[in-house]
């Protein structure tokens, strides 16, 4: 399976650190209860497992990846934070062995935006789904991504990153599909909402928090299938990448960015 | 003065629904003492200046446009609502005549979009703000908006909004530089936050009044603008313009669109 991001340790710290900051952007108004059996669905490393595991002791999770070194080090992780209501497993969401009804919840964050057919997997989360379970959706919306000062090579890498997810056939502005997505699949809608991050340089911290540890390795994630894709050329790429990351300490930083979140009631 | 709105009646129709339906968004947290002067530079038809009155009964506006036409429909609209508090004044905000320093407030909405030099602009309502006085700035962001479904010539007609006040030498995507422009014009920034809406089929009664009485009419209102400059033909402007219309009942439909809201005191 083609995934943007790649498979690398670097990769896996920039997913830990990003869950952390926006963990009340995403988790907030999510809960599930004592005994309640909760898929997760594309749980990669497990950055968002050990949220999910840490804000809800009682439940119990399955944490579904189709990357064996991802499940490995999601592990890894759940072993080292002392996390006991989880149990990962390898598989492809397009091929769950799970009997239907077996889930009280399905929590979906980051993972359409990396298939190439969103409404099918909905489709297979809803038949695991009990009758009046309920599934989570996050994902993010490149188009929805600008900020200050932006340089015609900024912007470029930018297209590259939204260009070269394309070419994979996936959908990177995804998030805005959310909506039009559960209500395909016959979820009832519960909410959908947009749950944005604006900062700037009055607030260096947290615009520092948001370019280093969010945005700029978010794109340099990508760099490998953007430059293999013959968009960019390095000597651009760097420079673009270095603009984006310099947004970080100019007197005129700013960034915004916006992911949608949703929740949808299996009739 | 070229105003990618135009001046029609219709247009006039649009900009006071617009401003009731955004109120809340765009009102809240602005507050003036009893007393208080502020000027409202670029009232308009005296869309937001009706609202500022209603909600600040004891401050005194001095409410200033270019058009004497815009200022005659701003004070028919104050005076059938019984609004005392309030002077209008057709005047550039170039060459305002105001001596320094006598202003405790400056309320500028929606206004430096329409500006080929909204830096200067600034320069100009800082003179005339006291020390330790604020200025309130919102302006929308048009490179912010995306809805489902998108079609072809729906984006057409979106992009030929955005080029047609390029084309005018102003800023269609002057929200993010809210607080660049507060920055650089030599404001301590207080705060600067996106004000965004959305709304989808899950609440047809609010997705209806985004669609008609705010992003449609907004995109009708520069029809002529981009028409005159070639960018579309009539019949796909027509199209584009049906397309975002059918969004508001359209089972899929979506709308996201942010604006941004800045306060700045001058030191």
């Amino acid at each position: 399976m083609s995934y943007v991001h790649g498979y690398t340790t670097r990769e896996t710290q920039r997913l830990l650190e990003q869950s952390l900051i926006l963990e009340d952007l995403l988790h907030t108004g999510t809960s599930f209860l004592k005994g309640e059996r909760v898929l997760e669905a594309g749980c990669g490393v497990g950055a968002q497992t050990r949220i999910l595991a840490r804000r809800n002791p009682d439940a119990i999770f399955e944490c579904v990846d189709i990357s064996q070194e991802f499940i490995e080090q999601a592990r890894g992780v759940a072993m080292q934070e002392g996390i006991e209501n989880v149990t990962f497993i390898q598989a492809d969401l397009y091929s769950l062995s799970y009997k239907p009804e077996s889930f009280d919840h399905v929590f979906v964050c980051f993972v359409l935006e990396h298939l190439p057919d969103p409404a099918f997997a909905l489709k297979i989360f809803k038949q695991v789904l009990k009758p009046g379970g309920s599934i989570t959706l996050i994902e993010g919306d490149h188009g929805s991504g600008f900020w200050t000062p932006e340089t015609g090579k900024s912007r470029m890498v930018w297209k590259g990153l939204i260009d070269s997810q394309i070419e994979l056939g996936h959908d990177p502005n995804i998030g805005r599909r959310v909506f039009p997505l559960l209500n395909d699949a016959g979820f009832v809608i519960r909410d959908v909402s947009p749950r944005w991050i604006y900062a700037d340089q009055s607030n260096p911290v947290l615009l520092n928090s948001v370019i280093h540890q969010i945005i700029a390795p978010m794109v340099y994630s990508a760099e490998k299938q953007v430059l293999d894709s013959a968009y960019m050329e390095q000597d651009d790429w760097d420079r673009g990448l270095t603009d984006i990351r310099e947004v970080a300490r100019h007197p005129e930083g700013t960034f915004f960015y916006t992911w949608f979140k949703g929740e949808g009631i299996k009739p």
